[in-house]
């Protein structure tokens, strides 16, 4: 079947069991496909009949479908031309893992970062109509993303126009690790009330469901007699201006087909809360949710997973069992995540200190404000979020730590080159963004030690507001487990190499592909003065003064973007100075960098070892 | 009686006569104080009976209180041993407009910006009671500021949570412009309802507020009756895991020390739902709450405003009749604000095509993305959003905007250094911010005029995303209303006077106090060679070349942080071509600079006209 859907036109027609025949070879195909070529899985496998149902009730591309974070958008992208393609999804020159613009007519609006697709779809919409076009369009959200305020700022605006909007609220009751909040407790609460289990399991296999053709006036009839329409539920919503409808089975082809063509009938903002499941169909997706939300590879038929080179550790288990370890030293250490437990090890504290570690919810701005909060009480937080989405808390940052002066240690995981996830995933910009924020100390560790006794420093008296960042992955093998914990001069960067040719200035993890450079330099007689900077801000200008009076020529080293971090940093030292020294910098380009393995990333942009081993003779 | 009020001690045991007396006393020091020295009156007047209720019931400062944005918080000084300092307020030197930390034991959290009031209090509270305390927390946030996302991340962690919190909701049905929204439309049906109606007019009048003195179990009673409970609002707040009370009447004096005392006695989250009347007690204001939200200096008596100096056009006034100029050539245009509409003047262009503005109320990261939306659909968004606001939409700028190379024309109002309002409001950072961000173009024009032309040529399809950033306030005098309109070439900046001594470099408005002391330097014998580079990014490499090949030291001049912005795009130019060339930078320090006069406070940073002359002359 799967092989003849060239686009969605070919689905049109296809009878309710050809499309549970699609459904069923759509998950075999993202199953077969993802075992070799990692990707989001877990999200994909449980909207496959949301997918399907969307293509086959509505006229896309011309009515426009905006997938929330859109890592759960496989099924769709396969069936909108994208099958054979799929195969190279997240590779470097493949599709991307997200909706996106500029791959097909189908992306109508790029994602990555959650909660944005009620407020894309609103402004799609309301544009498009004030065109006098009639189109329809659909927003897909899950209730993870449902916590972001992005979210509410979008409902709050569509609930006041007459726009015609659908949102989609996919609820499978979890994020990344399991949904948490209030708005999560009340959809609980909704769902498994008897009223949505009558409405489950009674209402729609008698009535539903295209047997009986109701049609749409018989439709609207049954939910005002509040028939298909949860009163706990439609509380929420219809208090933000739209029409709630559900919940219903999400997973039932059939039936989502049913209703989306009702839905489409119905004018204004209106909200259809769908229950699915994720991993839906693979059973071992199906029982542990977490882990196969991304799962890496692995063997198709047994779920069995392919763990990549063991060896050194990832600096997110530095970060996790460090925090333990500082937490059972110090009771004011209080850990928040904005519902990435499981992706930055916060889940290792919470196993042994489930009170002191909260996970609020897909809520940066929050996670951020609220560490303040904790702070003034006199805790101590360890906000840990990925850095790209750390930009939805610069205010935060600003306004409500720095200003203050609110001893928060911000963890930013993510930090730099991501690789498969690509652009929106990207840690690019927090070196940039947050150097010129006063008050708040900048630090990015070489290796998985230095990170841990970096978060160690922290928790000292004489550090104010830091932020710690670095990398997704593992770091180069030093060992840290069990080190006793020892203090880093605040401000202070360390010269790992004295030379006299030219300086390579690093900061952070990607210092060690400097070293390996600097080695190669060397052997071709080059002699290079190496400094781990290891603080962005303050910088050491103790150690630029003496790498300025030793060599005419600075490499800068960051694994970000290079304006306004490091490489800006030490140019401001120069000019201000009038030095005769050259300084070439080393980093992200002031482009958007794509997609694919951090090593074939590094390389693009110039800075794998060779293209550092290139700068140092070049320059 | 106010003249007896050194702190909340003082009130403790004020009848309830006394208590109305107090609040009528305030209301008439806080007029005549903002008379002569400009506030933000109309919050300020609308919560007195909060802000005294408040005090009586808890203990202050052990029960800690937030209050959202904070210019509401007049009355909570006064009473808090600030009386006679109020007369400093917002003055350089004196007492802060918004709470701080660093200014009264009493202020438990520094405030400015909106919503931040609920994660913050739920961040002491927590934080508070992990320690043992049995205190009390307040957040008092708004109508308007409920909208804004991070109020509802916090409700949704907060409702989650078992911690005593209570919120306040200000109901006054304004932000600063006029509330919209899906949550004011809920709101305004709930206080319209007979139920309310009833509440207010009969229950509380005969029952209520002291006269007869119900016990707790009393009151709950009541509410489980349902007569102290709205059905139609508590479904919003009870959703989110709140206790829902109300709505009573917030200027009611007697009803709100009757109902926080019972409020204290009941745990967890709970969220009374409060009417105020924004001005209330002081006619004027009462009649025309837009205009006295800071209605500058006025004759108390009759409520006439003395208006400043008349001349120079303000940068809004050129934004407003511009957009509307444009708007009414080009079909495309549509205009968003999230909350300022009057602020920064799209209110013109609301009042001739209402059908083509958006005001999405305070949800700046909404704004962003309902944009990209609208772009991504055909039409030319002009969003305007004040540049310490616009932090908070950093994310969707980066993700929404520039990643998909969406034309989102984003208008920066208030960027550089505000004034009164002090380091909450200063636009410090989109310079830094944004600069490192791809396919951006950021603008900040001179004076009127060229804002007039950057705005028509932003239209143009040669440009792309671009920020256009202009400060608060009075250009220097340009003649621009209907003027032609210019193409202004992208990326080029203008030399406004050759020389040879010395460069000035300076970007946006102002360049104006540059001009003047280019002008004094002339005098002293010194040539120097003033260049208004008008674009930050794309910078004029031509320009710098040229300029770096004439002197042999630049002074650069920006009203914005000096980390990130022009110094360092200078500097890193200077410094990658190794040139013999000093940089110097003129802008805001790595410090958050305070509150005062425009006048004082660029003094106070070095780039007064005397300072930048003192550059140019010791460089």
């Amino acid at each position: 079947m799967l092989e003849r859907i060239e686009s969605p036109v070919d689905i049109k027609d296809l009878s309710h069991e050809e499309l549970e025949q699609l459904c069923s070879e759509l998950r075999e195909y993202i199953v077969s496909c993802c075992a070799e070529n990692p990707g989001h899985i877990g999200a994909s496998l449980g909207v496959v009949e949301i997918a399907v149902a969307l293509h086959k009730v509505f006229d896309t591309p011309n009515d426009k479908i905006v997938w929330d974070v859109g890592h759960q958008a496989y099924a769709h992208k396969i069936i909108t031309g994208r099958r054979e393609a799929f195969k190279t999804n997240r590779k470097l020159g493949g599709i991307s893992g997200f909706p996106k613009r500029s791959e097909s007519e189908y992306d109508v609006f790029g994602t990555g970062h959650s909660s944005t697709s009620i407020s894309a779809a609103l402004g799609l919409a309301v544009g498009s109509q004030m065109q006098g076009s009639k189109d329809h369009f659909v927003a897909i959200i899950g209730d993870g993303s449902m916590t972001g305020g992005l979210a509410f700022e979008g409902l709050n605006n569509a609930g006041s126009l007459k726009t015609n909007l659908l949102v989609i609220l996919n609820d499978n009751q979890i994020s990344i690790d399991k949904s948490i909040g209030a708005l999560h407790n009340h959809l609980m609460k909704v769902t498994t009330s008897r009223k949505y289990n009558r409405i489950k399991k009674t209402i729609w296999d008698r009535l539903g469901a295209g047997k009986i053709r109701t049609h749409v006036q018989n439709f609207l009839k049954y939910i005002k007699k509040g028939i298909l329409r949860n009163t706990n539920a439609s509380n929420l919503f219809d208090s933000l201006g739209f029409r709630y409808f559900g919940p219903v089975d999400g997973n039932d082809i059939e039936q989502m087909v049913d209703i989306l063509g009702r839905l489409k009938e119905i004018d204004g903002p209106k909200l259809l809360h769908v229950i699915t499941k994720k991993g839906k169909g693979y059973k071992p997706a199906e029982d542990n949710q977490t882990v196969w939300h991304a799962p890496g590879q692995f063997d198709p038929a047994t779920g069995a997973r392919i763990s990549g080179k063991a060896g050194a550790s990832k600096f997110q288990d530095v970060f996790g069992h460090t925090l333990l370890d500082l937490a059972k030293e110090n009771e004011k250490i209080i850990g928040i995540t904005p519902a990435m437990a499981t992706g930055c090890s916060m889940n290792i504290m919470m196993a042994e200190m489930p009170d002191r570690v909260f996970d609020v919810g897909i809520a940066e701005q929050h996670a951020v404000t609220f560490s303040a909060g904790l702070a003034a009480a006199g805790m101590l937080p360890f906000c840990n979020i990925y850095s790209s989405f750390a930009q939805r808390a610069y205010d935060n940052v600003i306004h409500d730590v720095a200003l203050q002066e609110l001893k928060v240690i911000l963890c930013l995981d993510r930090a730099g080159i991501v690789g498969e996830d690509g652009p929106t995933h990207h840690g690019a910009f927090d070196f940039s963004c947050f150097r010129p924020v006063p008050n708040v100390m900048i630090a990015a560790p070489l290796n998985e030690l230095e990170l841990r006794n970096m978060m160690y420093s922290a928790t000292l008296p004489e550090y104010g507001t830091i932020i710690i960042r670095y990398p997704r992955g593992t770091g180069n093998g030093t060992a840290w487990k069990n080190e006793p914990f020892e203090r880093i001069e605040p401000g202070r960067g360390v010269i790992l190499q004295e030379g006299k040719d030219v300086a390579l200035l690093s900061v952070g993890a990607i210092g060690y592909n400097g070293s390996l450079a600097v080695k190669k330099a060397q052997e071709r007689g080059i002699s290079v003065f190496h400094c781990d900077m290891r603080f962005l801000k303050p910088i050491d200008e103790n150690l630029l003064e003496k790498v300025c009076s030793k060599v005419g020529r600075i490499v800068t080293l960051e694994d970000g973007a290079l304006i306004g971090g490091l490489y800006s940093a030490v140019s401001e030292y120069v000019a201000s100075r009038q030095l005769s020294c050259k300084v070439t910098g080393l980093g992200m380009p002031d482009r958007f960098v794509g997609q694919g393995t951090p090593e074939q990333l590094h390389k693009e942009c110039g800075y794998d070892v060779d293209g550092i081993l290139k700068a140092l003779i070049n320059v």
